[in-house]
Protein backbone atom coordinates (compact mmCIF):
# COMPACT_ATOMS: atom_id res chain seq x y z
CA UNK A 1 0.00 0.00 0.00
CA UNK A 2 2.81 2.11 0.36
CA UNK A 3 5.01 2.78 -2.80
CA UNK A 4 8.94 2.88 -2.37
CA UNK A 5 9.30 5.92 -2.66
CA UNK A 6 7.09 7.21 -0.16
CA UNK A 7 8.97 4.04 1.95
CA UNK A 8 11.98 6.15 1.36
CA UNK A 9 11.01 9.36 2.20
CA UNK A 10 9.68 7.77 5.69
CA UNK A 11 12.96 6.31 6.51
CA UNK A 12 15.30 8.48 5.37
CA UNK A 13 13.10 10.78 7.96
CA UNK A 14 13.97 8.59 10.72
CA UNK A 15 17.54 8.00 9.47
CA UNK A 16 17.60 11.53 10.48
CA UNK A 17 16.13 11.34 13.95
CA UNK A 18 18.93 8.86 14.61
CA UNK A 19 21.90 10.70 13.06
CA UNK A 20 20.52 14.33 15.02
CA UNK A 21 20.66 11.42 18.86
CA UNK A 22 24.14 10.19 17.70
CA UNK A 23 25.67 13.55 16.93
CA UNK A 24 23.62 15.68 19.79
CA UNK A 25 22.27 17.97 17.25
CA UNK A 26 19.59 20.06 18.81
CA UNK A 27 19.31 22.26 15.45
CA UNK A 28 19.15 19.40 13.68
CA UNK A 29 16.07 17.73 16.13
CA UNK A 30 14.45 20.93 15.97
CA UNK A 31 14.41 21.07 12.07
CA UNK A 32 12.81 17.62 12.72
CA UNK A 33 10.03 17.18 14.83
CA UNK A 34 6.67 19.34 14.74
CA UNK A 35 6.53 21.90 17.00
CA UNK A 36 2.81 21.46 18.20
CA UNK A 37 1.38 20.93 21.56
CA UNK A 38 0.19 17.64 20.04
CA UNK A 39 3.74 16.29 19.51
CA UNK A 40 4.42 13.28 22.49
CA UNK A 41 8.10 11.38 23.34
CA UNK A 42 8.82 8.75 25.72
CA UNK A 43 12.28 8.01 25.86
CA UNK A 44 13.29 4.70 27.70
CA UNK A 45 12.10 4.69 31.59
CA UNK A 46 11.04 8.69 31.05
CA UNK A 47 7.18 9.62 31.69
CA UNK A 48 5.54 10.79 28.44
CA UNK A 49 6.42 14.28 27.10
CA UNK A 50 3.41 16.31 25.46
CA UNK A 51 3.93 19.19 23.27
CA UNK A 52 7.38 20.56 21.37
CA UNK A 53 8.74 22.45 24.07
CA UNK A 54 8.85 19.85 26.74
CA UNK A 55 10.12 17.44 24.31
CA UNK A 56 12.74 20.28 23.30
CA UNK A 57 13.99 20.55 26.39
CA UNK A 58 14.44 17.25 26.91
CA UNK A 59 16.68 16.38 24.05
CA UNK A 60 18.54 19.74 25.14
CA UNK A 61 19.28 17.88 28.53
CA UNK A 62 20.08 14.77 26.98
CA UNK A 63 22.54 16.48 24.93
CA UNK A 64 23.87 18.26 27.87
CA UNK A 65 24.28 15.24 29.50
CA UNK A 66 25.48 12.60 27.26
CA UNK A 67 27.24 14.32 24.09
CA UNK A 68 27.33 12.54 20.73
CA UNK A 69 26.20 8.92 21.49
CA UNK A 70 26.92 5.88 19.45
CA UNK A 71 23.38 5.28 18.06
CA UNK A 72 21.72 3.17 14.92
CA UNK A 73 18.75 2.01 13.84
CA UNK A 74 18.16 -0.99 12.16
CA UNK A 75 15.44 -3.32 10.94
CA UNK A 76 13.22 -0.41 10.48
CA UNK A 77 9.30 -1.08 9.24
CA UNK A 78 7.10 1.52 7.53
CA UNK A 79 3.27 1.27 8.08
CA UNK A 80 1.91 4.06 6.38
CA UNK A 81 -1.50 5.35 4.95
CA UNK A 82 -2.32 9.03 3.40
CA UNK A 83 -0.52 11.95 5.37
CA UNK A 84 0.68 9.37 8.57
CA UNK A 85 2.94 6.94 8.79
CA UNK A 86 5.09 5.27 11.74
CA UNK A 87 8.08 3.34 11.83
CA UNK A 88 9.28 0.54 14.35
CA UNK A 89 13.31 -0.49 14.80
CA UNK A 90 15.49 -1.03 16.44
CA UNK A 91 17.98 1.10 18.37
CA UNK A 92 21.61 -0.46 18.73
CA UNK A 93 23.72 1.73 21.11
CA UNK A 94 27.22 0.78 21.04
CA UNK A 95 28.87 0.85 24.75
CA UNK A 96 32.04 0.52 26.04
CA UNK A 97 31.67 0.41 29.57
CA UNK A 98 33.51 -3.23 30.52
CA UNK A 99 33.68 -4.43 27.05
CA UNK A 100 32.43 -3.75 23.58
CA UNK A 101 29.02 -4.59 23.19
CA UNK A 102 25.69 -3.44 21.74
CA UNK A 103 22.57 -2.74 23.44
CA UNK A 104 19.20 -2.65 21.87
CA UNK A 105 16.06 -0.59 22.70
CA UNK A 106 12.86 -0.74 20.13
CA UNK A 107 11.21 2.32 18.99
CA UNK A 108 7.89 3.21 17.57
CA UNK A 109 9.11 6.42 15.84
CA UNK A 110 5.22 8.34 14.13
CA UNK A 111 5.45 10.91 11.68
CA UNK A 112 3.22 13.15 9.76
CA UNK A 113 3.69 14.30 6.13
CA UNK A 114 3.30 18.27 5.83
CA UNK A 115 3.62 19.96 2.72
CA UNK A 116 5.20 17.37 1.26
CA UNK A 117 7.71 16.66 4.00
CA UNK A 118 7.75 13.93 7.09
CA UNK A 119 7.71 15.61 10.33
CA UNK A 120 8.06 13.66 13.63
CA UNK A 121 5.28 13.47 15.92
CA UNK A 122 5.79 11.28 18.19
CA UNK A 123 8.40 8.67 19.68
CA UNK A 124 8.11 5.97 21.59
CA UNK A 125 11.57 3.75 23.05
CA UNK A 126 12.02 1.69 25.95
CA UNK A 127 14.73 -1.05 26.61
CA UNK A 128 14.43 -4.42 24.29
CA UNK A 129 15.20 -7.89 25.85
CA UNK A 130 18.85 -8.73 27.06
CA UNK A 131 18.49 -11.86 25.25
CA UNK A 132 17.31 -10.13 22.14
CA UNK A 133 20.03 -7.69 22.93
CA UNK A 134 23.16 -9.80 22.95
CA UNK A 135 22.29 -11.80 20.64
CA UNK A 136 21.08 -9.30 17.65
CA UNK A 137 23.82 -7.53 15.48
CA UNK A 138 22.86 -4.73 13.09
CA UNK A 139 23.83 -3.60 9.71
CA UNK A 140 23.85 -0.06 9.96
CA UNK A 141 21.80 0.36 6.94
CA UNK A 142 18.50 3.00 7.19
CA UNK A 143 16.23 0.07 7.11
CA UNK B 1 -8.50 18.12 13.67
CA UNK B 2 -10.02 15.16 14.64
CA UNK B 3 -13.84 15.96 14.91
CA UNK B 4 -15.45 14.84 18.02
CA UNK B 5 -17.30 11.39 16.59
CA UNK B 6 -14.20 10.02 15.69
CA UNK B 7 -12.18 10.63 18.76
CA UNK B 8 -15.15 8.98 20.52
CA UNK B 9 -15.22 6.01 17.87
CA UNK B 10 -10.83 5.85 18.60
CA UNK B 11 -11.58 6.08 22.10
CA UNK B 12 -13.85 3.19 22.48
CA UNK B 13 -11.35 0.66 20.21
CA UNK B 14 -9.09 1.66 22.64
CA UNK B 15 -11.23 1.08 25.38
CA UNK B 16 -12.41 -2.15 23.98
CA UNK B 17 -8.58 -2.85 23.79
CA UNK B 18 -8.04 -2.60 27.79
CA UNK B 19 -11.56 -5.13 28.33
CA UNK B 20 -10.12 -7.19 26.38
CA UNK B 21 -6.67 -7.34 28.37
CA UNK B 22 -8.62 -6.98 31.46
CA UNK B 23 -10.93 -10.42 30.60
CA UNK B 24 -8.29 -12.51 28.96
CA UNK B 25 -10.74 -12.86 26.33
CA UNK B 26 -8.85 -14.03 23.35
CA UNK B 27 -12.24 -14.06 21.20
CA UNK B 28 -12.58 -9.92 22.14
CA UNK B 29 -8.83 -9.61 21.34
CA UNK B 30 -9.10 -11.38 17.53
CA UNK B 31 -11.96 -9.49 16.79
CA UNK B 32 -10.04 -5.82 17.54
CA UNK B 33 -6.60 -6.33 16.00
CA UNK B 34 -6.28 -5.93 12.17
CA UNK B 35 -5.18 -9.79 11.21
CA UNK B 36 -2.19 -8.92 8.63
CA UNK B 37 1.15 -9.48 8.85
CA UNK B 38 1.82 -5.86 9.06
CA UNK B 39 0.55 -5.47 12.74
CA UNK B 40 3.11 -5.33 15.19
CA UNK B 41 3.04 -5.67 19.23
CA UNK B 42 5.81 -4.68 21.59
CA UNK B 43 4.70 -6.07 25.26
CA UNK B 44 6.35 -4.35 28.32
CA UNK B 45 9.94 -6.39 28.29
CA UNK B 46 9.47 -8.09 25.17
CA UNK B 47 10.86 -8.54 21.79
CA UNK B 48 8.77 -7.11 19.05
CA UNK B 49 6.57 -8.90 17.16
CA UNK B 50 5.13 -8.79 13.69
CA UNK B 51 2.68 -10.28 12.35
CA UNK B 52 -1.07 -11.55 13.29
CA UNK B 53 -0.39 -14.96 13.89
CA UNK B 54 2.68 -13.90 16.73
CA UNK B 55 0.85 -11.93 18.35
CA UNK B 56 -2.24 -13.61 18.59
CA UNK B 57 -0.31 -16.39 19.77
CA UNK B 58 1.51 -14.03 22.37
CA UNK B 59 -2.07 -12.91 23.74
CA UNK B 60 -3.02 -16.69 24.15
CA UNK B 61 0.15 -17.48 26.17
CA UNK B 62 -0.27 -14.15 28.47
CA UNK B 63 -4.04 -14.90 29.07
CA UNK B 64 -3.41 -18.30 29.82
CA UNK B 65 -0.82 -17.75 32.24
CA UNK B 66 -1.95 -14.46 34.15
CA UNK B 67 -6.03 -14.98 33.93
CA UNK B 68 -7.93 -12.09 33.99
CA UNK B 69 -6.04 -9.07 35.05
CA UNK B 70 -7.38 -5.37 36.97
CA UNK B 71 -5.77 -3.40 33.97
CA UNK B 72 -7.89 0.70 33.16
CA UNK B 73 -6.58 3.09 30.42
CA UNK B 74 -6.40 7.23 31.49
CA UNK B 75 -5.39 9.74 29.87
CA UNK B 76 -5.70 8.98 26.41
CA UNK B 77 -4.53 11.24 23.39
CA UNK B 78 -5.61 11.08 20.57
CA UNK B 79 -3.75 11.95 16.87
CA UNK B 80 -6.00 10.88 13.41
CA UNK B 81 -5.07 11.67 10.41
CA UNK B 82 -7.33 10.05 7.64
CA UNK B 83 -7.31 6.29 8.13
CA UNK B 84 -4.82 6.36 10.49
CA UNK B 85 -4.43 7.23 14.52
CA UNK B 86 -3.18 6.67 17.81
CA UNK B 87 -3.60 6.56 21.33
CA UNK B 88 -1.06 7.07 23.66
CA UNK B 89 -2.16 6.64 27.70
CA UNK B 90 -1.10 5.02 31.14
CA UNK B 91 -2.12 1.32 31.87
CA UNK B 92 -3.35 1.01 35.68
CA UNK B 93 -2.90 -2.08 36.67
CA UNK B 94 -4.04 -2.81 40.31
CA UNK B 95 -1.47 -4.84 42.25
CA UNK B 96 -2.36 -6.68 45.49
CA UNK B 97 1.02 -8.22 45.81
CA UNK B 98 2.32 -6.44 49.09
CA UNK B 99 -0.42 -3.66 49.70
CA UNK B 100 -2.92 -2.31 47.25
CA UNK B 101 -1.11 -0.57 44.70
CA UNK B 102 -1.19 1.49 41.48
CA UNK B 103 1.80 0.37 38.81
CA UNK B 104 1.81 2.46 35.53
CA UNK B 105 2.45 1.25 32.26
CA UNK B 106 2.79 4.21 29.10
CA UNK B 107 1.46 2.98 25.97
CA UNK B 108 1.17 3.81 22.37
CA UNK B 109 -1.47 2.02 20.40
CA UNK B 110 -2.19 2.45 16.61
CA UNK B 111 -5.42 2.50 15.15
CA UNK B 112 -6.04 1.63 11.26
CA UNK B 113 -10.22 3.12 10.17
CA UNK B 114 -11.15 0.05 7.62
CA UNK B 115 -15.22 -0.33 6.34
CA UNK B 116 -15.37 2.28 8.88
CA UNK B 117 -14.53 0.76 12.16
CA UNK B 118 -11.32 1.50 13.88
CA UNK B 119 -9.05 -1.89 13.72
CA UNK B 120 -6.04 -1.88 16.01
CA UNK B 121 -2.18 -2.52 14.10
CA UNK B 122 0.35 -1.91 16.95
CA UNK B 123 0.74 -2.02 20.67
CA UNK B 124 4.11 -0.38 22.37
CA UNK B 125 4.02 -0.64 26.05
CA UNK B 126 6.76 0.01 28.29
CA UNK B 127 6.99 0.48 32.00
CA UNK B 128 6.24 3.88 33.10
CA UNK B 129 8.76 5.63 35.91
CA UNK B 130 8.03 4.32 39.79
CA UNK B 131 8.23 8.18 41.18
CA UNK B 132 5.12 8.76 38.30
CA UNK B 133 3.40 5.50 38.86
CA UNK B 134 3.61 5.87 42.49
CA UNK B 135 2.02 9.41 42.59
CA UNK B 136 -0.13 9.49 39.94
CA UNK B 137 -4.09 7.97 40.06
CA UNK B 138 -6.57 7.28 37.45
CA UNK B 139 -10.24 8.01 37.00
CA UNK B 140 -11.08 4.59 35.20
CA UNK B 141 -12.62 6.62 32.06
CA UNK B 142 -12.36 6.20 28.46
CA UNK B 143 -10.10 9.08 28.19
Amino acid sequence: MTDSDTRQAILIANAAFYMALAEADLTAMEDLWQHSPEVECIHPGWDRLRGWPAIRESWAVIFQNQGPFPVKPSEAVVYQRGDLAWVSCYENITSQAESLEINQTVATNMFERVGGRWQMVAHHASPAPPSITRSRSWTGSIN
